[in-house]
Parts: structure tokens; sequence; C-alpha cells
């Protein structure tokens, strides 16, 4: 019997068109991409490196922008954060608190290299507080970093008032788009976003491409030395056959998939008000089409993951994603949640590949599983 | 007609077998890595993962160092240089003057951020000398980081005695294998090898997929942070479909395969005797099979490239794979040849997928081409 996958925020499948997109990369266009000093071999593989690219800042809709290839969201944000800092010198950043756990890893690393680093909250359903934003930019903060779609809960910050305050307080902007591109329209050159992480193995398309989009204006520190590969701002060789992967899945990603992915979410929330004593974690409007997060009161999301494991369905639980321990997830708690809230909780994520009939046995399972549960909680009396 | 495919050590066509390893990760096995925390669709990636690991751990005849897997050997490169260097926070480093212009650049890097650089000299066949290195290295010396291939004449180094220096010394040793590694085989366990960088693309694997092999007692400063993941060394999600063909490509690099490369490389180099006034740059033995660097007397490099392009044949001049610009190769410059001398150099680097007709071909097309070019040289006199 086939899995159940409901992890879709943490990696896709690839699609067959973005695979197929991606095999002659491998077997007959695999020469290094290189200019026109070279051999025709390096000079197509060229050609659809800066394809790819010229294709990017298209769908972002600017001319203004670099378009730097990464290995992973994680690797820009890397470049992002730390290439603004090491450029600035010295300074502030502010980050939300519900940011994820690499960016707040990378803020720790860059308040030990003597960067100060404030956190903004965020109000019960992960939006940011933008009053709060703006009165702790001062004259000497150098970068907010502010996520466009949170990856546990879905939250979809505002991006064009951040940006607008950052712009009015005259500091960088730099919004993590991982689990929002291409599930969104960006538009550039209507908002003020100074630095834009992407990537690509959240819609279909392949581990190992991502890009940071960084304002021509903006100075950044390369973090990977190397040669003149991706204007001197990140060394060694391009992976190309996953950035015209990453291309094909922005290519083929349609309205029609953004509202599918909806509509099971949808199915899924009505559903689950079958189970009693729940509370949805995940904002209604304005987030992530696919992601509904769910806490099961009275019961430890851990326990119910792997009976729903046992069963053949994938989920996670708190910030399973980045972590080996069984921590509460930060977002949550910084949403106000209280340990308990946040220990029950469980993210389910849609993608195009899943099905309602896949829901409808899910709800079964979820059924019998929280009432066995429940039963052997001493917090918990039956009704 | 299909071209002739003569640079093989800037990357390698993915062998079909390493490819049909690696699809399954893209449509089924697609999940994040994840510990036992965690799904069944991450648990079964996370095993892969870590057979590929241990796998080449194993190959390299070593249980005392931890692969970290890396996207470029450029960023396993970085990973060494920038991360014993902020380990260690102060000290000076010595590099060979014919590495690749990536640990050069790095080596720039660090020296703008207060590690002073010194340079070890080469012989005409590009062999470290040891006696120089011996000397440059002193007390505050760090790192040494000297290649175990060359990538332009293909020199191998004996990383044995170096390692040993590097111990009498009290400094840490690293050497790049990009070019080695599994031409040739590495134990970790009997030399003095405290990191190792090593590649995929240029042994029939994939780009996006390379690993930083680090002796467990050695402390190194991540560059990118993130997660858990990489012990902590190197944040963001693993390209795992990449890691996965890597170590097949390992895995079916045979001693054969070695040996027709080899063949091959003879065999051009018995049949490029007929073009009068040439200079082999690669040495004859302890070399990497399939390199062989040539001038050609009286001529540009650039000038036949494009010529032997035109014909079909892929090869490159001087440093051309990392230089936008035509300079002249700093490794056959290092190993005291002229600038006219470097500037008429070619690489031919040979591969499993080529034939000796392939290379009979080319020695007519050069026949002509050397010919015809040497009459438009002022500097050259029929004989």
């Amino acid at each position: 019997m086939s899995r159940i996958y409901f992890d879709n925020v943490a990696a896709t499948r690839v699609d067959d068109e973005v695979l197929n997109a991606m095999i002659p990369f491998f077997t007959q266009k695999y020469a290094v991409a290189s200019s026109i000093f070279s051999h025709e071999d390096g000079i197509v593989v060229q050609e659809a490196l800066e394809n790819a690219r010229a294709f990017i800042l298209n769908k972002l809709n600017t001319k203004d922008y670099k378009c730097v290839f990464t290995s992973s969201p994680t690797e820009s944000n890397n470049l992002a954060l730390q290439g603004v800092c090491f450029a600035k010198k010295t300074g502030n950043i502010v980050i939300s608190k519900i940011e994820n756990l690499a960016i707040i890893n990378i803020a720790k690393y860059l308040q030990k290299r003597g960067f100060e680093v404030k956190y903004v909250g965020v109000d019960e359903k992960g939006y940011v507080k933008l009053d709060e934003l703006e009165s702790l930019i001062d004259e000497n903060t150098i970068l907010v970093s502010i996520q466009h779609v949170n990856q546990e809960i879905g939250t979809l910050q505002d991006i064009g008032k951040i940006g607008e305050i950052c712009k009015q307080k005259n500091c960088l902007y730099h919004a993590d788009a991982t689990f929002s591109f291409p599930f969104f329209d960006i538009d550039l050159s209507a908002l003020n976003v100074d630095l834009l992480t992407i990537g690509s193995h959240t819609y279909y398309g392949p581990k190992g491409a991502s890009a940071l989009i960084v304002r021509n204006s903006v100075e950044i520190e390369p973090l990977i030395i190397g040669g003149y590969q991706e204007y001197n701002l990140r060394g060694g060789m391009q992976n190309i056959p996953a950035i015209v992967g990453m291309q094909k899945a922005i290519e083929i990603f349609s309205k029609d998939t953004f509202n599918y992915i909806k509509s099971l979410k949808s199915y899924f929330l009505e559903k689950i008000q079958q189970i009693p004593h729940i509370r949805i974690n995940s904002p209604q409007d304005l987030s992530h089409p696919g992601i509904a997060n769910v806490t099961f009161l009275y019961i430890e999301g851990e326990s119910l993951t792997l009976r729903l494991n046992l069963r053949g369905v994938s989920v996670i639980t708190g910030s399973a994603c980045f972590s080996k321990s069984l921590e509460a997830s930060h977002v949550l708690l910084s949403c106000g949640l209280s340990h308990e809230l946040a220990h029950g909780s469980i993210r389910f994520s849609f993608g195009k590949f899943n099905t309602k009939e896949e829901i409808d046995k899910t709800i079964e399972y979820l059924k019998e599983d929280v009432a066995f549960l429940r039963r052997l909680s001493p917090l918990y009396k039956e009704d």
C-alpha cells in the first residue's frame, strides 16, 4: 500500500516534467557552464544557466536585481544575512521570532560576531507586529529579515508593508520566500524587498537549487569564495541540472495547482471538525494554501505522529524538520500557545499529488488514534 | 555529427547507472532526510544518506573522520580553509602556487581577514618543493593546503610525504583531492591528511554533491549555519539524489576505467609526436591518467582552441575554467614556463566515454590547424 505523504512543506516529489527537463543535463549537456572563450559544449550549458536566471528575474518582474544561484534556501539565507552584515561591518539586525530555525541560528552566530540581534513578536496567528517592528528599527539597523510564509503554520506576512517600513527607516529588507514562491506572485518592481530567498524543492522542483535575489545596489560579501561564477558572489560549479529543473518547476506551477492544493486544505479543515477538542493554529486567510497546523488537546504530537506513521501517514510535529530533539515549536510558543498546546500540534501539509481520499482515510485514522491516546491521558476527562 | 569532448577534468558525463540510482530519489524517496522522531518517508532517505556517508568513509579506510556533504569541491575547500582559520582565529597558512584558482582566491580572502599566506613553489613538472615547504612552515602555521592532483597538468603530489612534514611541524594538512579521487586510492588510516576535499562530477557522478572529510579531532567553524545537519557543520537541505549518485559513481569506478583512460592518454601522447615543436607540460608518471597538457610553440592556445571548437572538439586553454579573461595559466607560469609557452598550452582531458578514433581525428585536425596558425605567426620560421 502506498503511503500518504502530508509533509509537502518539507520537500515535494519532483514533477515528472521537471525530471525530464533535467535529464539531458546529466547525460548530454554536462559540461561546465563556460564563457565564449571556451567550447560549444560549455557555451550551450552557459546559455541554459543564463536563461534560467533571466526567466526567474522576469518572473519576479525586475531587471534591477541579480539572481545568485545557491544550493539551498539555507545557503541563500546565510548569504543574505552574513553577506549584508559582513559588508556593513557593524550594526544591528531585526528578525521575527518565528523565522525558520536556520535564520534564528544565523542570527545567533552573527551576535557572537558582534552584531546586535533584535526579535520582533507576532500575534496569535503569527502575523508580525508592525508597530513593534517600527519601534525596534533604529539608525544602526542594517537589515530586517522577515519571512514571507511561515514554515509551520503558513502565515503570509505583508511584505509590502514591511518593506515600506524598512524603506522609511533606511535599512535593508530580506524576505525568506522559501515557502511562498511561486505560490504567491512576488513583484519586486512594486515591493521594497532588497534581498529575497527562493527555493525549488518546495514546489515540485529538485533539491540542490535555490537562489538569492539581490538588488543590484546592495553590497554583500560572498560566503563561498571561488572563481567568477554568480557575479563573484558564490564560487563553485553551478548545479545546472537542478537549476534547469527549478526553472521548469516555476514554469509549470499554475493557478490551478494553487487552487487544487487550497481545496485540499479546506476539505481537511472541514472534516477535522469531526474530532473534538482541537485548535487550528494556522490562519484561515492570508496563508499558505497547503499548510494546516492543528493541536489535538490532551495528547502529545509525538505520540500521534508515531501512530499515524505506523498507519502509513507522514506528518510532522513541532519543529522536527530542524531538530533532533523533541522541543516544542518556537513558532507556536511565539504565537502565545502554552507548552502543552505547542506539544500537541501537528503540521499537515498538502501538495498537488495528494487526494481527498487520502484526507478521508487520515481523518478516520485520527478519530481512532486521538480517542485512543486521550484515553491514556491523565489530563483528559471524557465528555 | 557528435562532438568530441576532451574536457573531462572540468566535468564528466553522468554515467547511466549513476543516473538510474538517482531517479528514485527524485520521484519516490523525495522526503527530507529526518530522524527517528519523524516519519518513514524521511527515515528511508536518512538511511540512504547515512549509507552514502559510511560507504565513503569506508572507501577512504577510516572511522575517525566525519564526511560532511557539501554542494561542490569549492564549497568543501572553503569549509576547510575558512573553517580551520576561523576556528584557530590567528596564524598563517601555506598553499602551493599551483592550487586551483578557488583555493588561491580563498587564501587571498583570508589574507584580507588577517591571516598570513605563504606560497610554496613547484618544479617544472609541478611537483611541490618539499624542502621549501618544510622551511616555510613555522610555529604559527595552522594549515597547509596542497592539492593531490593538479587540474591543468595532472601532477600527482606525494601527499604521504607532505602529511609527514605537517605532522612533524605540528600543523594541519588539507588536501584537495577533487581531481584524484577515486582515480587513486586514498587510505586515511595510513596518511597524515587532516582534511580532504572530494568531488563527484569529475568521475561520472553528478554536479551538486561533494564532501569535506574531516578528522574527528579537528575543529572547524561552519560556513553555512543552519540546523543539525552534517554534524552541525553545514546547514541546509542535503541534495540526496546527488549524494546517492556520488556513491554510485565511486562504486562503479574501476581499475579498468582507470587503465582505459590511461591508455587513451598514452595513445594521444604517442600520436601527438607527429606534430613538430611541441612541449608536453604534464608529467609522464605520477600524474592523472587522463590529463595531457601540451604547448604548441609559436601559436596561441586561444586561437587553436577556437579552431578545434569549430571542428567539434572541446578542449580548454590556460585557466579558462575559472577565468573570463585570457590570462596565462598560473600553473604553467609557476612551473617556470615563459608567458609565450604558457599561452600556447592546451589541456586535453580524456574520459571513459572517449575513443581512440576520436583521438585519431583530433590529431588530423591538429596537424592542419597548427600548421595553418604557424604560417600566420611572425615568430615561426618553417623548417
